[in-house]
């Protein structure tokens, strides 16, 4: 039995030639003599035409099989130069291969968003979520391959953790403890001595820390993993469980950071267009007309870079009324993100060297002692999609910054111990997997880029 | 700055030239006039040898740096046909990056596996986990390629389940209800309409019932991350956060299954003894001397194939007296299993059509009414690696194996509407990644191919 995609790879070797394929059936239609049915085997955005007439025994009930029957069908691969699609098949063979009943819920007619997401496990059936998956599944590639390239270690940062020290924020509870009767110790409190890793765990919400482990071991590494959040955020932009993309490189300062940021976002970007055009076609006719303009436009610019001081002063001289507020010392908002990068600088531009008192305790600080080296790449469209900075490499400099945050210095023991053997100038910045989709596909809910989404009250299938 | 790699890659082109490396000292060693370092980046296995002498204004400093400290050094690449290594770099300029305390616990002398463990943020540095570690990266990255070229589709299942359907193994909860303390229904149960997701939530044990969604929709996919068992297995074997590769393809029966997995594992083998030969001939000469012969014959054996009757029936006439009893219906243990692999078959044998009682309700009954067509990989040295099954995919027979097996058909709506809409012969099969990476290795503690393991009692890092 071929793949769709196989066929279309080569249908001018195949033309005339007997050819087995299985799939679904998207759409049939016939009339007296003949009939039409669009198969897809999922393999391929495209559906394949097949052609059946009288010839086949079971022609009459062929013509009423319901949506989503599959079929394994048989027949001659026959060049169709005149017609929009470049080959048919001419069935001498259909078997039915598993019924569809008449209630098949993914019906010709357009359905809402809304609606899909209750049948998660159907969708992937339709046009606009096998576009989503399969361009997923083709980005997830592009990153790892763009890494691998480069000699980059790939790290499984672990997903429960111990560590109350990675401060990104809100974090689910993992426990194997009886919920409301756990057991105690003589004071009463909770006894986490009993519970599964014999502490208190969480699930993480960045590999950074880990990360900068290999990076000062293999110079270079990356950690592609779910990271998850319990804030009680119901937006379009979160969710509590995503994938997380966070290279980490040492011998590298923030340029060479926001080298390799750039050069990482266009290689994506590139090779999604060049393995999905159908869907990205498909997106920039259904979801967002200016897709394609948007892609090719970011592949083809230099990012801009500004300093957080100027931007400010952008902000503050332009001509236009915020929401919030725009002062230095204040982080900025989306609406200011936004502007800087689809206004004033009109492609991708990275905002660097934020004031200390906005940004992480590992972020280095800079000579100015009101400044680290951290970085943002704003995106037309979207605002923010990087976060990165120069990490504090100097053990001095971060057991001070530890304190001025009000943390534990003792809970950072071998995050130190790597600033006092062999310490090196490092960075390196954190992508979220989901808010590069939502940029390749322009769909603008974070639920509609994940197979099976999480967030708030939510969490079926 | 150039990597290690780049210079191993192409020192006939480089040679006499100036060029620059960072990295960090393994070893150093002087006479009066010169010296030498074993200089190592983690971009490559082997170091990379840097001669120094006098003419250096830091040379005495240069020859007491504790080993761990980072350094950038500019010099001239020197072939040295003569010597082990095929190039040299013989120093102008030797500047430290970074120091490094006398107390540095990677010193030359052997260390002891578990001592390493207990230092995990240091570890990577040392030549076994360095090999390791980066061994893990290569044969995910094959993985990928591997189910990436034939065009399947990347699935990212569920890490948070709200499914108790599942069925493979103990599970973490995952709340933010407050342990000792959560909020009860007027009737005094834990009311978990207050929790994060409004039910109660598990960390997943298991992608495939999500992979068969994708597998209806795309044909064929993959899945590859993180899954969780909270048994109770203090063991070599176990642990509780580990990764898994599942995938699954529609129009394909138990034989397909096998002869993917079959590809899969060969794949991945010579991908990584290609990529990796110089850590894959360190674990054969410090870990494991049978390593090299025992990959390389499963590369280029036919795996065998016995159905599960016949290997009880090879069992019961082995000369061999085993620990548990061998008899139709009972399970085969790690022992049955390394006896038909290694002795009976010297090498890879898939068993296939097990008992039904002894296997899960998603695996498809044969027509015997006794078996199901599951298949088990075993591998010599390991014992079984891969475990899969053709899946049940006639609608009445899978209700009625949910009942059989005293489940909730109701739990199943979604799983069991795929076998109303079009359902296809499928099948598929989950491989530990750990368990393919101690194949690989020749190491034998899980926690030991894993950057940062979470066993019982253990969380840290």
């Amino acid at each position: 039995m071929q793949l769709m995609k196989d066929l279309i790879l080569s249908y001018n070797e195949l033309a005339g030639k007997s050819v087995t394929v299985g799939g679904w059936i998207r759409t049939v239609r016939d009339s007296k003599n003949f009939g039409f049915i669009e198969l897809n085997d999922g393999t391929t955005f495209k559906n394949v035409q097949i052609v059946f007439d009288e010839s086949l025994s079971n022609f009459k009930e062929v013509a009423k099989y319901p949506i989503s029957t599959s079929l394994i069908i048989t027949g001659e691969l026959v060049l169709t130069p005149q017609a929009k699609q470049p080959f048919e098949i001419k069935a001498t063979e259909i078997v039915i291969e598993g019924t569809s009943d008449a209630d098949y819920p993914l019906q010709k007619k357009r359905h809402t968003l809304e609606y899909l997401r209750t049948i998660a496990h159907l969708r992937p059936r339709s046009n606009t979520f096998s576009a989503a998956f399969r361009v997923r599944s083709v980005a997830a590639f592009a990153i790892h391959r763009f890494f691998q390239e480069k000699g980059f270690v790939y790290a499984h940062t672990p997903i429960i953790t111990g560590s109350d020290a990675e401060g990104a924020g809100e974090m689910f509870r993992v426990t194997t403890l009886e919920l409301g009767n756990p057991p105690r110790t003589e004071s009463g409190a909770i006894d986490f001595s009993e519970d599964f890793f014999g502490k208190e765990t969480n699930l993480t919400v960045s590999g950074q820390l880990e990360a900068e482990i290999f990076a000062q071991a293999f110079r270079n590494t990356y950690t592609f993993g779910p990271t998850f959040r319990a804030e009680n955020s119901n937006t379009a932009r979160h969710a509590a469980e995503f994938w997380m993309i966070e290279p980490e490189m040492a011998f590298t300062d923030i340029n060479g950071n926001m080298e390799i940021a750039e050069e990482m976002i266009k290689y994506i970007i590139q090779y999604v267009m060049e393995q999905c055009p159908e869907e990205i076609a498909f997106f920039n006719e259904r979801i967002d007309t200016g897709l394609l303009e948007r892609l090719t436009n970011v592949v083809n610019s230099d990012f801009a870079r500004v300093t957080y001081t100027e931007a400010v002063e952008l902000l503050e001289k332009a001509d236009v009324k915020f929401e919030f507020p725009v002062s230095w010392g204040l982080d900025l908002q989306t609406e200011h993100e936004r502007y800087l990068t689809e206004k004033i600088f009109k492609k991708p531009v990275f905002v660097v060297n934020y004031p200390k008192e906005i940004k992480a305790f590992y972020m280095r600080l800079n000579e100015d002692g009101k400044t680290v080296a951290a970085m943002d790449l704003l995106v037309p469209g979207v605002g923010e999609i990087i976060g990165g900075s120069q990490r504090e490499e100097r053990f001095d400099n971060l057991v001070q910054r530890i304190k001025d945050m009000n943390l534990n210095v003792e809970d950072y023991w071998w995050y130190l111990e790597l600033r006092k053997y062999g310490t090196t100038r490092h960075a390196g910045y954190g992508l979220g997997f989901e808010r590069i989709l939502m940029y390749l596909t322009g769909i603008t809910n974070i639920r509609d880029v994940i197979p099976f989404p999480r967030t708030v009250k939510t969490a079926e299938f």
